[in-house]
């Protein structure tokens, strides 16, 4: 039996939770898909976790993780090949899709030690091999044949800045082979997932020296254990890198070399190539590798929607479940959820979860609208593509990072246990913060393709889309009630305003300082904000015009929760840059307590659907993990019966009594 | 050899550590004895970790850390008897401060499992039990002579809400015995420290009836456990919660009793009596109770200034080693420190460690005032004392918490290893947002008294010291350089305008609700922002009174660092709350213009002293326990080092390659 309150709640509400998840997946076809496909692994006891894996010390997550990844691509490999008759390099894509939707989370959390095989070795591979490379590696690669692979590019002293690397590649003439060394401690292969103890090949990403000319860094195929016997190949230092705040089932390693040889044709050569004799011959420009980089991090928009959804779920299921603290006197302790701060705490991020994935799809339509232009060698709209996905990636993972946070302390200490599933969850979105581009060197990028748009804006020269809003020099107009396209110009007037003055002031430290890259450095804080604000305005537009045609298409009821929904995501991203709005456009206070009890206003209207929306993001309790946020509402029950699996409660006293206690009480230690 | 960029950084500061040390440490003497007590413990092999702690099971951990607090607890008290002839009373209370210092901070993160029985057993006997009792009870229980205590007061179900808890205890007229019974699952107690398998003896609080009577919450001693076999109690339903998200060593446990008895005299009766024959007669109003509750507060600041500036410590040697992305070009990549972003990132957190602590110790000397003066049955002082007490509480949690992740992922993905000890520090601080009072509930009190403070200011009541900036109606007076008043006046200016508007708020709330929690509940958003802008503008002001305590004090070079620090503590919380302050102060853009050029002139200036004031906090490398930290900044040795101990790299092939990966690379699985 379901818990009463959460009985209720579903009573109450005043849409239905299929129809809202129906439209979450993009209609009733694309629903039941994923619902039949959830159902093959959610029926299948293998994938039944046999404890919560915050029990299992790192070792065993390891082994339990990788037999449960193996077994996952075994079965989707059958069902795939079953459903589907695609190419290997078709269902490539699906792949990537499904281990980084909902059904990667579902059952590793992203945290998945095979999963830079499909992630980044065979894309690569695909990307950066000649076509005779592809046939000799990728569909070996692809059935696993004697192939597990990663991809080996971050060291130890280095990231973000490539040409910083220092694992070298020289290139032997005699024996037509390349020589790979890690010439130092700091050029140690650092991170990679799966290098640890299941990767047997790495692409790995080395400095390319000729007759001890340097030629720039280009990938290479390296068997790094044997096929047969998994042992690390000679002149091979590899192993996993420790314990982690979260994802420790992604086997991350390490990787030293030396004087491994490889075989001329090992480098991959789609895009320079090194020729017998040791002459190099460059390629096009990549073009693609943009486009790869820029599939990553609309991924990550996904994945961190997703983790927050799921925290979002877990929360608002448990404060429909847990009473405090009355607020009515003489009356018993209400819902939580019925406390505005709660309110407060939970419904915007329902929000941001909800809008932050439209966000991802709209780029992800971006995305492959102008991978066919670079397929055409046309790279004109590449400038916007990767500033909006560079923003959005550190804006949504930053955030959605802090939500998470703010969700998991909304169910007070409960959401510190580790069975309530919020660690693990925050574990793996903050990290989010850090890979594929590291947020402020993100959003820096991002600021200079701003400014640089702001100055054509002067010149008055046409603007990519999502930037026009800088040549609009309107500013915004209040009317009597508070409408949608006011709060965004509102934004879009504060970002304009921002991008601005990071203009101005870098002019100024131009008279000081002669280096550009300086005069970027010195400007770093504001143009931080200003791609901050960027993102907000661009999520905030993005987000009305949905909920215009939602308006249009939905039945009323869904149609008005969606739009409360988007009313509380805008206004919310309006109060968070009330200081930079009210620099740009001097808002009365009159106007700003508008603002707030509009908001305040949302709150309560929300509060009788929430546990019905938050039940139609359809997680089931597998993928959601947690003794707080199950279907259900059993909530203490699960969280006594998990307390009874720690291995400290498996003996009535702890050796330590004999050994410790018991001296120190007889003063004897 | 020390890394060759410390020794740098070192050399160039402007000021020694040491004169910064013996500053931070409250003088020459302070100094010395702290070094003295810490060299007892660092020099004393027993106290080294075999493994980083983060390599061990959760078990492991429980175990090695139970027996490291037994020697710390045997070795402190004979160093204490030795140091000193003082009562067992006096002795707790420097056991408590060590405890909870930087001593307790230094061998167990906090993550202790006698902790309760010093912080909360001992002192409750004291507080609570009757001079007959304390003699039964706190000698013994001093010298652990049988006996270890732990606290018992949160349920499964219950948490801030004390009426609300469920355990009851109905005394038995015949055999003058108290029955405790736990009469649903959501009243097992839940999370008391040392309860899963570490203390044998808890004061439980529970509900007195008597002949079916309910006549309030009151303290029980109960026996749990056996004090020769350490077996629960018949009755004791006890054990450990499980893993969470930090200081898994505190051994949180929950307790179900069934019928348990205790003799009548076990009931602790300073405050409130049972009679044998069952007649109850309360004491005098219990004022020290509400003492002991600030106390813990104090202390939880100081923690978490301690464990923000651990991290600081470690974010700034790190970036001081780390070099990355050229800034001039065809120049080696810098030291990360040198971009401004990184500054922004570090030094605002410096300060705010520096600060939280400073402003402890001020509500400390309160504390202790006020604590004589409520022995003498005097209360005047003591709403203000709550109210500061409560929202420092919050706020510097919060804020510390924050910025213990920006310093950790200011380290990039190394920061996400737990050998950085970033994540366990994160852990610990982030749990103080949540016990001793809940955040968003202790704000709300705090926003109580300053609506009520607003309400006397208006009527030209007197008002307490913390809060007479609410009567003063003069705005901020702007010269023509930024002053330290000046900006204390704006966040005093934004935070009376953030207190009149809630209170205008609730005025027309009143008008819809008849029920005044209502009204406070509808409020609730409005109220916790006035409490954390007071919070904000208290901070303020006691920094700038401090700053000025420095300039007269110390050496002109080392004030003239701290004076920085505290214009940029300052300078960051006006920046923070910038919507408030322009909602209530309308400066123009070339004034916030000011503001922010001079915030990053002074991130500019206090860049050559930043590691000579993290080495002047004088944590020793034991305490930090990271890899990226160390004293000598052998970051990237210690990284691989600490990964080569990772169980994972203790066999060449894991065993899942025969019974995984290979049958699926051959298409078996």
């Amino acid at each position: 039996m379901t818990n009463i309150d959460l009985q209720r709640e579903r009573q109450a509400a005043l849409i239905s939770s299929e129809d809202f998840a129906e439209w979450w997946a993009g209609g009733r076809d694309a629903l039941q898909e994923r619902r039949a496909l959830d159902k093959l692994f959610n029926e299948d006891d293998d994938f039944t976790d046999p404890q919560h894996t915050s029990l299992m010390s790192h070792k065993e997550l390891y082994e339990y993780t990788l037999a449960k990844a193996c077994k996952f691509i075994s079965k989707l490999r059958d069902w795939h090949a079953a459903e589907t008759q695609q190419s290997a390099i078709a269902s490539l894509y699906d792949f990537r899709m499904l281990l980084a939707g909902q059904l990667g989370t579902a059952l590793f959390q992203q945290s998945f030690p095979l999963r830079l095989h499909f992630s980044m070795f065979l894309p690569t591979l695909l990307g950066q091999g000649t076509e005779e490379q592809q046939r000799e590696w990728f569909e070996r690669a692809w059935r696993m044949d004697g192939i597990i692979g990663t991809y080996a590019q971050t060291e130890l002293g280095h990231g973000t800045f490539l040409r910083g690397l220092e694992t070298r590649a020289d290139y032997d003439m005699k024996s037509e082979e390349f020589i790979l060394n890690t010439p130092s401690l700091s050029a140690y292969k650092w991170w990679p997932g799966g290098l640890g103890q299941t990767a047997n090949v790495a692409i790995v990403m080395a400095q390319l020296y000729i007759k001890g000319k340097h030629y720039g860094l280009h990938p290479f195929l390296v068997r790094i254990r044997n096929a047969q016997t998994h042992l690390p190949e000679p002149g091979v230092d590899v192993g996993e890198i420790g314990p982690k705040l979260g994802l420790n089932g992604v086997n991350n390693g390490f990787l030293g070399l030396k004087d491994v040889r490889i075989p001329r044709k090992q480098m991959l050569m789609k895009n320079a190539e090194v020729r017998p004799n040791g002459r190099f011959v460059k390629g096009p420009e990549p073009l693609l590798t943009y486009g790869t980089m820029v599939f990553a991090r609309v991924m990550i928009v996904r994945d961190v929607s997703f983790g927050l959804l799921q925290a979002a779920t877990i929360a608002t299921r448990y404060s429909a479940v847990r009473r405090q603290s009355p607020i009515a006197v003489d009356q018993p302790e209400p819902q939580i959820l019925d406390h505005t701060t709660q309110q407060a705490k939970l419904f915007p991020q329902i929000a941001k979860g909800i809008f932050f994935r439209i966000a991802a799809d709209v780029v992800w339509l971006m995305y492959q609208s102008v991978a066919k232009e670079l397929g055409a060698g046309q790279r004109r709209n590449l400038p916007e593509l990767h500033a909006l996905s560079c923003c959005l990636k550190a804006y949504c993972s930053a955030e959605a990072e802090e939500a998470v946070e703010i969700l998991r302390k909304s169910c007070g200490g409960h959401g510190y246990l580790r069975s309530s599933n919020f660690p693990q969850i925050y574990g793996a979105v903050t990290a989010a913060c850090t890979y594929e581009g590291e947020n402020t060197v993100l959003l820096l990028q991002t600021a200079r393709f701003l400014v640089k748009q702001y100055v054509d804006g002067l010149k008055r020269k046409v603007l990519p889309s999502s930037v026009t809003y800088l040549r609009n020099a309107t500013p915004p107009k209040w009317g009597k009630s508070v409408e949608l396209k006011t709060l965004v110009r509102l934004l879009e007037y504060a970002a304009t305003e921002s991008i601005r003055s990071a203009f101005e002031y870098q002019k100024k430290q131009r008279k000081i300082f002669k280096s550009e890259p300086m005069v970027t450095n010195k400007a770093g804080i504001r143009l931080i904000q200003s791609a901050t604000l960027h993102a907000r305005a661009f999520l905030a537009r993005n987000a009305s015009e949905e909920a215009e045609k939602l308006r249009r298409q939905l039945k009323p009821a869904l149609a008005e929760v969606l739009v409360q929904l988007t009313e509380i995501f805008i206004l919310d991203l309006c109060l968070a840059s009330l200081g930079n709005i009210l620099l740009s456009f001097p808002l009365n206070s009159r106007q700003v307590e508008q603002l707030k009890t509009r908001f305040e206003r949302l709150l309560e209207e929300f509060r009788v659907n929430a546990v019905t929306v938050v039940d139609g993001f359809d997680f089931s309790d597998r993928v959601l993990g947690s003794t707080l946020g199950c279907y259900d509402g059993h909530v203490y029950e699960r969280l006594l019966a998990e307390a009874c699996q720690s291995p400290l409660n498996e003996e009535p006293v702890n050796q330590t009594f004999q050994t410790h206690l018991k001296p120190l009480m007889q003063g004897k230690l």
